[in-house]
C-alpha cells in the first residue's frame, strides 16, 4: 500500500521545506503557552489561550493581515482581496491594538443584479484551544498552515479576487465547559446563550470567563457571519487516525465528518462470593459486558466504515474475590452515513437486551449524545483533490471520525478539510507527531486549493 | 430440588427455637461493636474487636467456661470434661480478669501406655473479626452456635469425656494487615514472626497493635496447641453461596476447602481515537480482555466444580472516545481438587497467550496467590453427617469455595465444617442473612455431633 513515498519526495522537492519548518517551529512555540506546568493544556478564555493568540496575531500582522478578535474570543486575521485599496509594500502592517469587540464584516452589500458588491471571503483555520495534556498539532497546525499560505501570497505580493480570513477558534475541544465548538458556533450564529450560565470546575461562569478574556457575552450573536459573504471554510488538521500512514500518503481529503452516537450501557447482575457461587447460579454483570463488547467489535468489523468503541468500563464492587454485580460501560458508535450508524445502534441495543435475557441480568441503555454526519462540500472537496493531484499525489478521500468546527460551520457555508498524516494515528496526547515533509505537502496543497478557488471566483461587480 | 422443607419443619419442631433466637440476638448485639459508624468493620487487634470479645467472654463465663485470651488475641472459653473436678452448680462461674497472656494447655502428659493422662479437647468456633462493611453472621454465627451447644450441656448439668473449647479467632479475614488467618496460625504454631513488621493503612506495625491489644508478640509461638491434646476442630459458618438455598437444605457438610489460585492478567494494546482508527487497525486491550473473560467463564462452566471469576478490571486511559490501550484484570480460580485447578489455570494461561497473538497485543500473567485445597477430615465429616441425618435431614456434602481458619488448623488436627444456608448466597455484605430455623438446625446438629464424638471418646487413662 505504500505507494505514496515516491510521490511524496517528488512533491517535497518541488516545494521546499522552509515554510513547513516555520510551521513546525511555530507549533513548538505555541505549545509553551499552557495553563499547566510541564504539559500542554489550553482551555477556552484562559490567559494561556490569550497568550497563544497574541503570538499568532503578531505573525498575522507581519503577514499583512488585519487582525481582530470577536466576542467569543476567536482570533481572525484578514488578508484583503485585490482591488480593495490594500497596500502591498512588503512591510508588515503597523501593529494595532487587539480590540476584542471590533465588529467584523457584516452582510455584504450587493448590487442591483445580485452580484456581490465587494469580494467574497474564504475562511481557513482551525482552533487554538486544546484537550488536557495535549499534543502540539491538533488545532495549531491548521491555523499555521493557513498562515503559511497567506505568507506565500504576501511574499509574492499577490492579492486574489477573494479575501482570506484565517480563523483561530477559541473552543473546539470543549474542555472547560463540557460543550464543544463554542468558537465556531459564535461565527455560525449558532451560539446558545443559555450556555453562558455554565460553570467550570473552579466555579467560574462562562459569561464571567468571556468578560475576563475581553469579550462581551451579549454581543456574541452580532458576531455571526453572513453566509452571502463566504466562499467556504477549509481546515487542515492532523488525521488523528492511522489510515494515511497505513497507505503511505501525506495528505487526504475528508469526505464527511462522521455522525456519532454515544451511550451508557449498564448490566446489573448479582454480586456474590467468587469462591462459593457455582457457575450455573451466577448472574455475572461483567461477563454480560464482555459478551456485549465482543458483539460490538464483531458488528463494527462486519460493517464497512463503522467504528464502535467501549472505552470506559466500571465494575462493582470490584474486588478480586467478588462476582461483579454491576458493569457500566460507554459505547461510542460512528459512521459517515447516518442510516448505517442508526441501524447499527439499533442492532447493538437489541444485543444488550438479548444478552440480559440470556443471562438473567437487568440492562439499561442511556443515550448520551446523537450527532448526525456532516458531509463535506463536494465542490470544495474536488478543489482540494485537484490541488493534491497537481502535486503528483494520489487523492485519498476518507471520513473524519473525530468532530471538528466544520460540523458547526457546515450550516453557514460549504466546508472542506485536508487531513495530514500523523505518526501512529496518535492524537490528544503529547506524542502527537507529524513530519515536516508532510506539513510541506499540506501547505502546498492548501495554497493550490486557494489559487484554484481564486481562479474560479468572479471579479466583484464593483470592479467591472 | 426443594426436598428439605418438610424435613426442616420436622427438625425444628423437635428442637425448639429458643437457643437459635438467642444466637440471633447475640449476632445482633455483636454487630454493634464496630470501628465505623453505621457499618460493621472489626479488624484484628482493635478496640471494637476487644469489645465484641469482652461480650462473648461474659457469655462464656455465664455458661460455666473458663476464659482466656492468647497473645495473638484469640478468645478461648473452655468447658471442662467430666472428672476434672469442675463444679456443675448451674450458676455462672465467677467473672475473672481477662488475662491476655494466661498460658493455655500445653502438651498433654501421657501415661506409660501412651493413652492420654487427661481428657482430650474438641475445638469449636469461628472468628470475630470482619471484612469492611460486613454482615453479622460470617464468623460470629459459628462462635455463638458453639456457645449454644455448651449452654445446652450446662443446662443439663452434663460433662463429657472430652473438654470443649470455643475459640473466637482474632483474624480470619486479614483486613487490617492484608494477610489472613493470623489467629488460627498462632493456635496451629504456624504464625510467621516476620509478619509482625507489617504496617496497616495508618502506619501501625502489627507488633505494636498486638501489644496495644494486650498481647506479647514474642510469646505467640508458645501459644501453639499440641496436636496430641486435640480431637479436632469443627466450625459452623454460613455457606456464603447459594447451593443449600437452591436445594432447600438448612445445613450441609463441607467436603473440602477449595484450593485457590489468583492471578493478575494484563493486556497491552494500542490506545487511539475512537472515531479515527478503523476496526481493522485496532489493537484494543479491552476487547482482548473481553475475549479472555468469556473464555474463563466457558472453561469454568465446562469443568464440574470449578469456579473462576474476573472481579476487577481496570481500563486505561478510560475515556469514552479513546480505544483502550491497557486492560488489567484479576483472575480467581478455585476447585476442591488441586490437579483440576492447576490444569485449568494452565489452560487459561495458554488462552491469554493465544488471544494476545491473535490480536497483536502484549500479555502478562502474574501469579498473586496459590493455595492448595484442604480436605476435611472424613471421620469428623461422617460424624457431622450422622448428626444431620439423625435430625431427619438429607446429608449434603459440598466444598467451601471460601477460605476458613480450618485451612490452617488442618495442619494441627482433624477439621470439619458445618455450613448453614444463607439468603441468596450473600456474604461480606450487610445484607447477609440466615433464618432462626436454620440456626436452630445448626445448633442441634452441632450438639449431636459433639455427643457422637463424646460417645466415641475413650475415658482418659487417669479415670480408669
Amino acid at each position: 500500500m505504500n505507494t505514496g513515498a515516491h510521490a511524496d519526495s517528488k512533491a517535497i522537492q518541488a516545494i521546499g521545506l522552509a515554510d513547513a519548518r516555520r510551521v513546525m517551529e511555530r507549533c513548538e512555540a505555541l505549545a509553551r503557552h499552557s495553563e499547566e506546568q510541564g504539559r500542554l493544556t489550553r482551555r477556552f478564555a484562559t490567559p494561556a489561550l490569550a497568550a497563544a493568540m497574541g503570538e499568532v496575531a503578531a505573525w498575522m500582522r507581519a503577514a499583512g493581515m488585519s487582525v481582530r478578535r470577536d466576542n467569543a474570543g476567536n482570533l481572525i486575521g484578514r488578508y484583503e482581496a485585490a482591488g480593495t485599496g490594500s497596500a502591498i509594500d512588503g512591510k508588515p502592517s503597523r501593529p494595532r491594538t487587539l480590540l476584542p469587540s471590533t465588529p467584523g464584516p457584516t452582510s455584504t452589500p450587493t448590487n442591483i443584479d445580485g452580484k456581490p458588491s465587494r469580494p467574497r471571503t474564504l475562511l481557513l483555520g482551525s482552533h487554538l484551544d486544546s484537550v488536557r495534556d495535549a499534543g502540539r498539532y491538533d488545532g495549531p497546525l491548521g491555523v499555521l498552515v493557513a498562515l503559511a499560505v497567506i505568507e506565500r501570497l504576501r511574499v509574492q505580493a499577490r492579492r486574489l479576487p477573494l479575501a482570506i480570513e484565517v480563523v483561530a477558534f477559541a473552543d473546539e475541544e470543549g474542555l472547560r465547559y463540557g460543550t464543544s465548538y463554542l468558537g465556531s458556533k459564535a461565527v455560525a450564529g449558532a451560539f446558545d446563550p443559555t450556555l453562558l450560565q455554565r460553570v467550570d470546575d473552579d466555579g467560574v461562569r462562562m459569561d464571567e470567563a468571556i468578560r475576563a478574556a475581553g469579550g462581551d457575552p451579549a454581543a456574541i450573536p452580532a458576531d455571526a457571519r453572513s453566509r452571502d459573504d463566504l466562499v467556504g471554510y477549509c481546515e487542515a488538521h492532523i488525521e488523528q487516525g492511522p489510515v494515511l500512514e497505513a497507505e503511505g500518503l501525506p495528505v487526504g481529503v475528508v469526505s464527511a465528518i462522521a455522525g456519532q452516537s454515544r451511550f451508557t450501557v449498564t448490566f446489573e447482575g448479582t454480586a456474590g462470593h467468587a469462591g462459593t457461587v457455582p457457575m450455573a447460579l451466577r448472574h455475572d454483570a461483567l461477563c454480560a459486558a464482555a459478551e456485549f463488547m465482543l458483539a460490538v467489535e464483531a458488528l463494527a468489523r462486519a460493517t464497512p466504515g463503522l467504528v464502535a468503541t467501549v472505552g470506559q468500563l466500571a465494575v462493582e464492587p470490584g474486588a478480586s474475590n467478588v462476582i461483579p454485580g454491576r458493569a457500566v460501560l460507554s459505547l461510542d458508535v460512528r459512521h459517515q452515513d447516518d442510516a448505517t450508524r442508526l441501524r447499527s445502534c439499533d442492532q447493538l441495543r437489541a444485543t444488550v437486551g438479548r444478552i440480559a435475557v440470556d443471562r438473567g441480568v437487568a440492562d439499561r441503555w442511556d443515550t448520551v449524545q446523537e450527532d448526525n454526519a456532516t458531509p463535506c462540500d463536494p465542490a470544495l472537496g474536488d478543489a482540494l483533490g485537484q490541488a493534491i493531484a497537481s502535486l503528483g499525489l494520489p487523492v485519498r478521500r476518507l471520513p473524519s471520525g473525530a468532530g471538528h468546527d466544520g460540523v458547526v460551520l457546515a450550516a453557514l457555508c460549504p466546508v472542506a478539510m485536508l487531513f495530514v498524516r500523523c505518526c501512529g494515528g496518535v492524537s490528544h496526547h503529547p506524542a502527537e507527531s507529524v513530519t515536516v515533509e508532510d506539513v510541506a505537502v499540506a501547505v502546498q496543497a492548501l495554497a493550490r486549493f486557494v489559487e484554484n478557488l481564486a481562479a474560479a471566483e468572479p471579479a466583484p461587480a464593483v470592479a467591472r
